[in-house]
């Protein structure tokens, strides 16, 4: 019995949780553009201009910078199956869900990992991992730059080095920080980094840009034996990317359309700009926040700017509140995970959508979804918000 | 030094290659409809929709039926890894690059892989398929319903006898088939299948659609060993899309947007037309093909309606003669693949690209680009094409 369903007539929402974000207006016309052949020489022309664009915004001249046709966890998976041969031993700093899982996914490599529990909420210590590491060799050192669980900023500083004393290559996670915040693959000596595009890039979901340098290249060629994973192999993929251009896999061509201009936007407001527009909405956001008497999860130095985690107050039932503000105000904000489930939200202000009406609307609507549980709001958190602009 | 391009002007192509094929206008108006969360109630409902028109689609009642965020190879992979555990037997038809790389696939998984070469070109014979099995047993058949390298179709009426002989599951590659050609998964007892959306589905590439039985999920319960690919865990990602609802990725929104649209359409259009359309097309370009002196690739009885592969003519060169039509015509066909390269055409007519206006540009476009380059045609394709329809 055949179903018959109307088109879709999407709800309009306003996307304030750990991503997907905000999606620009001409980015969502993109994806909307004819529709050509993966090898058609017009369709080549605008893949060389995505990777031209990507390497501008990882900061980075690595010649291996594209995106995947998966989403975010699927450049994880690129990175460590192409990087990992059985019984190599990783160290991974553990402080959130997106550690977990690239620890995870390195034993479904046949590696030997080594977990370094952090806190949630707080970044990993380096000589936390250093003590961890116990003088071993290590083929990969992972470390997540933005935690999306909690919120967290990685201070990275001292991790080109510590990746040199194990003999390991530096493998980070960017998925919430490129184009939300100042990231240099380069400069700062990341080997091989993945992202998404549902973040700052304010893209919708589906591809993951990712970018592998030299010392990561030579670990690719000097492997003993295939990589698991033939649609991720790089080997195989960057003969598409490449001058080669020969047939891999059928590329996803209106995505790559949309990313295109997610890009193209990020270079036209330059990196700089973008950065300090992220973190002087966030600043404001979190001032609105604690005016309300919310408590953010993170110090202040270790807060990510595309992504703000508060505790939910005591006595307040996390899903009516999220509930409220979906139905009320057609605003998704995120909850927690793992420990934090039930008792955290997550509140992006990512690409498009880190704007001071966002901030508004935001602290608005939660302080409408506390009093509707007879939650007392003594401050008043646009004013605070608003005292916060005006000291930037 | 940042680079600034403009915004893309994609050129406006007639697919007529082996996909992508052409997008229908309301598939690409879907996929520009707003982003919202992937755990967000509406989105849930129309992944519920997806799920219960890919059932129809695929004519099967198996629970495990979505679409995988990757494409195409991706869902072979995914069919791979789920079912395959190290040292396990496969045993595959191989007769096009599918076939190849169903192979390539399997031994990356670790199975002791059999490959039953076949003629490109011809279908597989389930005869040489048993000899070569030579009274083993094995865990997995798998073969390709719809070679897109040749535009052979598999005959898979004798399929599911020889996997009860093997023991096997029987696995099959549906890419170039679904919504295009029959195809009953659970009248015809195919365990595992997966296709994707940019062949007769008419939706841009991105997404792949899979769908596994009962006995295929029994073989997955009683895995030693978690599946080698994260990302395509099977039992990971039937917590997102089933019940449950729990996180797993991000799913690709707009692009799942897109799908929908391309389901309702053919819902709508109705399966039977919809294939009979496809035979009707096909049947006329080749009666065009024929008339100009083109030689089919492949016997008429194992010929791929959404997919015509033709001889080269002697003398014509491949490329200056697609260049020609893509550049004089805006038209793109596809170009030979492995010992096809450079002898061989492959002309599609998938989804909202099987039509009559199709059938009579190409052919018209053909016969431009033949006599460009000085060869002679001396029959009317139009004609002949215009003959074939009025036999219909």
């Amino acid at each position: 019995m055949t179903q018959h369903f109307s088109p879709l007539t999407p709800p309009q929402r306003v996307l304030m949780g750990p991503g997907p974000s905000d999606v620009a207006a001409s980015v969502s016309s993109a994806l909307a553009k004819p529709t050509i052949g993966h090898l058609d020489p017009a369709f080549l022309e605008i893949m060389d201009q995505i990777r031209g664009m990507l390497r501008e915004v990882f900061q980075t001249s690595n010649e291996l910078t594209f995106p995947m046709s998966g989403t975010g966890s699927a450049g994880m998976e690129t990175c460590f199956v192409n990087l990992l041969e059985p019984g190599d031993a990783v160290l991974v700093g553990v402080n959130g869900v997106f550690g977990t899982r690239m620890a995870e996914v390195a034993r479904r490599c046949g590696a030997e990992v080594t977990e370094v529990p952090g806190q949630w909420g707080r970044s990993m210590e380096m000589d936390a991992l250093r003590a961890a590491a116990a003088g071993k060799k290590f083929k990969v050192l992972a470390l997540v730059h933005a935690e999306t669980s909690t919120g967290v900023l990685q201070d990275l500083s001292g991790a080109r080095g510590l990746a040199d004393e194990l003999g390991a290559l530096l493998l980070v996670d960017c998925v919430t920080s490129l184009a939300g915040h100042p990231l240099k693959i380069d400069e700062w000596g990341i080997d091989a980094v993945y992202s998404g595009t549902q973040k700052c890039l304010s893209c919708p979901p589906g591809l993951s840009p990712i970018s592998l340098g030299t010392r990561a290249q030579e670990v690719m060629s000097a492997r003993t034996r295939p990589v698991q994973s033939w649609y991720l192999d790089l080997s195989l993929i960057s003969g598409y990317w490449g001058d080669e251009r020969a047939y891999h896999h059928t590329a996803p061509i209106n995505m790559l359309y949309g990313l295109h201009e997610a890009l193209r936007l990020v270079l036209e407001e330059g990196l700089e700009a973008r950065f300090a527009r992220h973190h002087r909405h966030a600043r404001a956001l979190v001032a609105g926040l604690e005016a309300m008497g919310l408590e953010p999860r993170v110090p202040s130095e270790e807060r990510l700017a595309p992504l703000t985690a508060v505790a939910v107050p005591e006595g307040i039932d996390d899903g009516a509140a999220r509930a409220h503000l979906l139905n009320e105000f057609d605003l998704e904000i995120g909850g927690g995970l793992g420990p934090m489930k039930g008792n955290t939200w997550r509140i992006g202000l990512m690409g498009a959508g880190s704007t001071r009406r966002n901030v508004m609307l935001c602290l608005s609507a939660l302080r409408s979804a506390l009093r509707a549980q007879g939650g007392r709001v003594s401050g008043d958190p646009l004013a605070a918000a608003e005292e916060a602009y005006s000291r930037a």
